[in-house]
C-alpha cells in the first residue's frame, strides 16, 4: 500500500464531493508575529491589542490574510497538489475575526469541473469554508487547473458555476464582536477616512519590498502550504523559471502591508470579489502596488464604518507609479503580479477622533 | 584573565566530570511557531491544540525536535565547540512532553574518552539529559571527535562505553499525561495506523525541501547553538565546504517534516536508537527522505498505541524513489544526508475514529 | 489628495515641535522568540522565566534593544524617510521592562536643526521617549542627516542642542521592579561580575556572525521600521552599495549577541551614551565584536549590582582580534560597522550563587 500521497488529479474530483481537509491548526501571537515579521504589516488593528480594546474587541485580532493563507494552505493537499495554475478567486467573504488561540479548520466542495480542450488538463472550482474553533470565520471559490492522471480518461461530468462577479454591499459582515469604531488618526498615522476616497481614485503606494529566497518559504511552511513549487529547488532549477516560485498568497500579503502607505485606515478585510496572479514571482523581486477605489458602500444604521471596493495591484520591478495594468489589447503588463478586487472595512469620518 | 570562551579542548575533559549547561531557556508558542515556520511540519499533536485535548493534554506540547535541539544547543558550548564531527547518537529517549512557558535546562556527564590515532584528535562521549521546569524529558548519549590543544599532550583515560544499538521496547516512555488515543485520520489526513506497517516497509516521502542561508540559520540561533561552523561565513568560505555547514539538526528536522507525507501518524518520537550525519549539507541543498519500517511494539495493557521502529533517511538533491543508502562496500551514498533510527508512537486501529 | 506619504524633508521640521508617532505595537513573546531566532542572544535575563523570577520579576522581559528598536522603527515614517544618515545617538535611557503583552508607543521632540553648507541637507536632532502600556520606558536623542526639499529653501530657524557626551552614573535608572540579584554563574556561563571587569581592559569576544539577505529584513520588518534604503532591492541595486544596506540596529542586536561570550552577566541595558554607524553593512558581511571597558560605577546602598560602561564596536569581515578601531589620523578603520557606547547592569560578587 502506497502510504505518501501525491495529491489529486482531474479525474478525482466529483461533483458535490465535500473534501474535509487534514490538520488542524492552532494559530498563536507566534504566528501573527511572524507573519508581521515577513509583512512588516503596520495594519493597526492586527498590531494593537490596545486599538483594538478600544473597538470593543478583547485583543487583536489576527492578519486577514493569515487566516486566508492558512485555511488555504489546508486545501493545497487535497485541491492544488497537481495543480498547473491557480486561476481565480470569488465570492470571498470574511466571516469574522480569528484570535490568538483559536484552531482553523477548512472544508471544500466541489462546485464546478470542466475539462479543457486539450484534455490534459481540467478546471476544478472548490467552494473552501474556514472555521475557528468550529465558527465560519471565511469562505471563497477558487478555481485550479489540475492534470489529469490520463489525456483519455473520460470525464463524465462538466459543470461551470454561475459565480458573482462582486459580493453585493448587502452581503458583507462587520466581525460581530466590533463596537462603533473610534479611530485616532494619529495611531495609524493617516487622517483619510471613508468620506475622503472617491471612485475612480489610484493611490501609489511608493514604498518596494525585495522578496528573498528564506522568507517566501518562511512564509508558505507557516501557513503549511505543501505545494512542492515552492520548495524542490532541485527540480524547479529545471524549470521555465529556473527556480522556485513564490505562493501567490505572499504577493498578496505584502501588496496589501505596503497598501498601508495610503490606506492605513482600511482596517480589515471584508471580501475578496476576483483576484488574478498575472504572472509569477520570484525571490530576488522587488514588489510595489498600487490601489484604485472601485466602488464604496455604506453599512444601513451605522455612520460610523463604511466599505471601500478596492482594486489591488501589485507589480514587480518597476514603480507602481504609472499604475500599469493591462496594454492596449487588455493583456496584463508582464510587471503586474497580482490584480486583486476586494472590500475593506473604514472608518467614516464620525467615527475619527480629534486630538 | 581571559572573559570569552573558546570551548573545551579533548585535554580539558575527564571522565565521571558533570557539566551543568549555562543558558536555561523558556520556550513559548513564539518558539512552537517559528518551529513549524522553518520546517512545514505538519505533525498534529503540536499544531493543534484541540487534537492534544482530545488526548487529555492541556494543549499541543512543543515539538519533540524542537525540544532536542534545544538540550542539544545547551551542550554545544561545553562539549562540541572545537569538534570536528559530530559522530553518533545513542540511547536516546523521550520521557516526557514540554509545554510552552516551560524552561529548558541541560546536564552532560562525560562516560566515555578515546584519543585517535593521529593524536591530533579525541572521541568525548557524554550522556545528555534535558530538564523542563526540572522534569527530566530526554536523555540521550553522543559522541564527538574533538580537537586535542596539542599533539603532544597525554591523556591518562580511555574509556569507551557499552551502549546499546538499540533502545529495547520495554524502556520505552509513554508520556505521563497522554489519555488512550482517539484519532481521527480526517484530522492527520492519513488512514494508515500501527496494524498497516508491515517490518521491512520502505516509503518514498516525495516531497523535497529545500534549505536556504537563512533559514538553518534562524533555526540553528533559535536552539541558541553556537557552533561557529554554522555561522562564521568570513571563515567558512575558505574551508572544503566553502560556505557554512548547515546544523545536522535541521536536516533532521526538515526530514521528519517531510515524512509526515506518509507518517502523519506517528505522532510523537520516543528514542533515538541510533543516527548518522553521513555526509554535510549547504545552503542551496534540496532535501528528500524516505523512511523503513525496522520493527514494531506493542506496550502491554494498551491497545490504542504502539510504537514503531524507523529508519529516517534524509537524502539531498535527489530524488528518495530509489531508496539510497549504501553502496556495495557499506560506504554511503554521497547524497545521503541523515540515517536516524528512532523510535515514534503511532496509534492502533482501535484508536481511530470513524467518521 | 495625496493619500500616500513620502515622508518629511528638513524644511517640515520645525523646533520643538513634538511628533507622535503612528503604529502602537504590542510586543508578544512571538516577538521575543523572533529576536532571539535572529539574533542568538544567550542574555539569560531575557530568555530564562525562572531567572527573572529570581530577581523579583514576573517574567522574562523583553530584549532592551528590541525596545529600542521597536521605538526607534515608531520614528522612522515622521523622522529619518529621507535621511542621508543616521548622525548619532545621545542621552539614551533605559528606564524600565517591557513585558510581553505591553504595547510600545513612541513620542518625539525637535531639540535641534541645522542646515548642511550644501544646502542640500540638514541635522535634525530629535529627543524619542518609548512607552510600554503609557509608562516611560525608553529614552533617547538621535540626529539625523535629513534631505531638503529643495537647495533654495530658507531655513529660519538653527539650533544645535547641547547634549551630554555620556550619561552620569546618577542618572541611571533601576528598573524598578529589579529585587535584589542573585546570580548562578552556572546559568549564565560565566564567573565574570563587576569586580572582575578593569577600566581599560578589551574582550575579543571570538565568534563571528554572517547577516544574510532576509534575516536583516526579518528583523527590520518586526521593528515596523520602513526606511526604503533596507528593502527597496530594485532601486538598491544602483546605489554606490549595489545592495540593500542593513539596518543599523540589526549590526547593534548582533555585537550585543556576540558579546555574550565574554560579558554574559552584562544583563540589562542602562543608557546609551553615544554610537556611530562608522560604515555600512550589507548581507554577506560577517560581525565580530569587540568591547572595552571605559568605566565602572557603583549603586549608591546595593552591593549587588554595579553598573560598566562599555564601547561595543562591531567590525565585518575580520576577527575583531586586534581591536580594530580608527587609523592615525583618527577615522574609523573601514572594517568597522558600530562604535557603541553604553552603560550596562552587571551583578557584583555578593550577588553571585556559590554552586
Amino acid at each position: 500500500m502506497e502510504k505518501a500521497t501525491r495529491g489529486r488529479f482531474f479525474e478525482d474530483f466529483r461533483l458535490g464531493q465535500e473534501i474535509v481537509h487534514a490538520t488542524p491548526r492552532t494559530l498563536t501571537e507566534g504566528d501573527a508575529a511572524i507573519y508581521l515579521a515577513l509583512t512588516g504589516s503596520r495594519l493597526l488593528l492586527h498590531c494593537d491589542d490596545g486599538f483594538a480594546r478600544r473597538q470593543g474587541l478583547p485583543r487583536a485580532p489576527l492578519a486577514d490574510l493569515l487566516v486566508f493563507h492558512t485555511v488555504f494552505g489546508k486545501s493545497v493537499p487535497d485541491i492544488s497538489l497537481n495543480a498547473v495554475a491557480n486561476l481565480g478567486y470569488a465570492e470571498g467573504r470574511f466571516l469574522d475575526f480569528v484570535w490568538p488561540g483559536e484552531t482553523i479548520t477548512a472544508v471544500s466542495h466541489v462546485i464546478g469541473l470542466r475539462e479543457t480542450a486539450s484534455r490534459e488538463n481540467g478546471v476544478v472550482w472548490v467552494r473552501t469554508r474556514g472555521f475557528a474553533d468550529g465558527r465560519p470565520v471565511l469562505e471563497y471559490v477558487r478555481w485550479v487547473l489540475v492534470r489529469k492522471r490520463s489525456r483519455d480518461s473520460a470525464t463524465s461530468e462538466v459543470a461551470v458555476p454561475e459565480l458573482r462577479s462582486v459580493v453585493p454591499p448587502q452581503a458583507l459582515v462587520l466581525p460581530p464582536r466590533l463596537s462603533r469604531l473610534a479611530v485616532d488618526p494619529r495611531a495609524t498615522g493617516y487622517p483619510w477616512c471613508f468620506e475622503d476616497y472617491e471612485i475612480g481614485e489610484r493611490i501609489d503606494h511608493v514604498d518596494g519590498m525585495g522578496v528573498m529566497e528564506s522568507e517566501h518559504r518562511l512564509a508558505t511552511r507557516l501557513y503549511q502550504n505543501t505545494a512542492r513549487v515552492h520548495f524542490e529547488d532541485q527540480v524547479q532549477r529545471e524549470s521555465r523559471l529556473g527556480r522556485c516560485i513564490v505562493y501567490g498568497g505572499v504577493v498578496m500579503s505584502i501588496a496589501r502591508a505596503l497598501s498601508v502607505n495610503g490606506l492605513a485606515n482600511a482596517l480589515h478585510l471584508l471580501a475578496i470579489n476576483a483576484g488574478t496572479h498575472a504572472n509569477p514571482c520570484v525571490a530576488g523581486d522587488t514588489i510595489y502596488a498600487w490601489s484604485e477605489v472601485l466602488d464604496k458602500a455604506e453599512f444601513p444604521g451605522r455612520d460610523d464604518v463604511g466599505a471601500l471596493r478596492l482594486r489591488l495591484v501589485a507589480v514587480k520591478n518597476r514603480s507602481a507609479a504609472g499604475f500599469p495594468l493591462r496594454d492596449a489589447e487588455g493583456r496584463y503588463d508582464p510587471s503586474v503580479l497580482l490584480d486583486l478586487d476586494y472590500w475593506v472595512l473604514v472608518p467614516r469620518r464620525s467615527a475619527l477622533l480629534h486630538s
